[in-house]
């Protein structure tokens, strides 16, 4: 499977972000209008309703046949038996996860060439770069310079997806740059039309 | 190791209740005072926090040779290799739990007959039923009283731990009801003598 990881378009949701009723709604739209990994985030709510929403995304997502992953919680994600989990620099350490999650994949965010170096030996499958742009999701985080993007992807070999801002004005800066896909929140989940909305960014990212 | 869990007296963590400086602290002295079982609760830090404190504490746990049970995070128990995780109604289902745990133990919190028997079918390995009485740290929960602790205690086969506002003067009332074991919080931790307090509260219980 992780092989075949195409990060291409990479969907985190949102729930307070998002322009329609149900997260399960957000992630089909996106999924139709062409994401090719989901992320789900979670905040402020319980276990159970992580877990409950986990399964109910990963039926979506299994139909569509694209990977889905858990935003921090490796629980939720051996649980619901989703394709792995991303990590921040604030929760499980990459080493420590790998042990409790087999071969599933896991993605690390980092903001500079130390975390990202230490992230792939740690056994990182991919790196979530960012943030590239002040976001409503992230206002206290640091930006990555397209300097320092271009010297994290000369100094890994894995699979890199940029994060923070990326939206249907601002992708065309990061095109030419080695980066494997653009992960998107609001660009997607906030229009009215989530599923044109996901069909347009991924084709001026393609294209 | 699960035949040989000694439930008497079950120290639940807790931040702001504690009278010492650390977390590690309290449990050191609970567990020298006689805790026979710890349970580590933590809310609003990050996965990383827990992971790094739950790391610490088993090496006091480990130390004394007492159990150290992880509230709610299995991922966290995972990872730092505890001896298992404790689940409210809000948490993971049992069922689920059971599958990414293997062994170790599952405590579920229950508050009536119906929720035991199902924690029981579900492959709990002991129940923790409360609150028993009002506590400061939790106002809004549903009261058990003694006669439904009863019938849970004539219903299920595993061990039993009453929780909620259990300390030196109400834990005889629920004395000769076949309970395995007290969990306590405040009437140890916060105390100003941690490790005395969890002696008196043990010989209290046991005598």
């Amino acid at each position: 499977m992780k092989d075949r990881v195409d990060y291409t378009l990479y969907l985190c949701t949102d729930r307070e972000l998002m322009s329609c009723d149900t997260v399960e709604q957000s992630v089909r739209e996106a999924v139709e209008g062409g994401a090719t990994v989901v992320q789900l985030r979670e905040k402020d709510v319980s276990s159970l309703e992580f877990y409950d929403l986990a399964v109910r995304v990963k039926e979506i997502t299994d139909k569509y046949r694209v990977p889905l992953i858990i935003n921090d919680r490796a629980d939720i994600a051996l649980a619901a038996d989703c394709s792995g989990v991303h990590l921040g620099q604030s929760d499980l350490p990459c080493k420590v996860a790998r042990k409790i999650l087999g071969d599933r994949l896991i993605g690390v965010s980092v903001s500079t060439v130390e975390e990202a170096v230490r992230a792939q030996q740690d056994g990182a499958d991919y790196l979530g770069v960012g943030a590239m742009y002040p976001t409503s999701t992230k206002t206290d985080t640091e930006f990555v310079t397209k300097e320092v993007l271009a010297d994290i992807r000369a100094a890994v070999d894995i699979p890199i997806v940029i994060i923070g801002g990326i939206n249907q004005s601002t992708l065309s800066n990061f095109k030419g740059m080695g980066i494997d896909g653009i992960a998107v929140i609001s660009a997607i989940v906030s229009k009215p039309d989530i599923r044109a909305a996901a069909c347009e960014i991924k084709r001026l990212w393609t294209e």
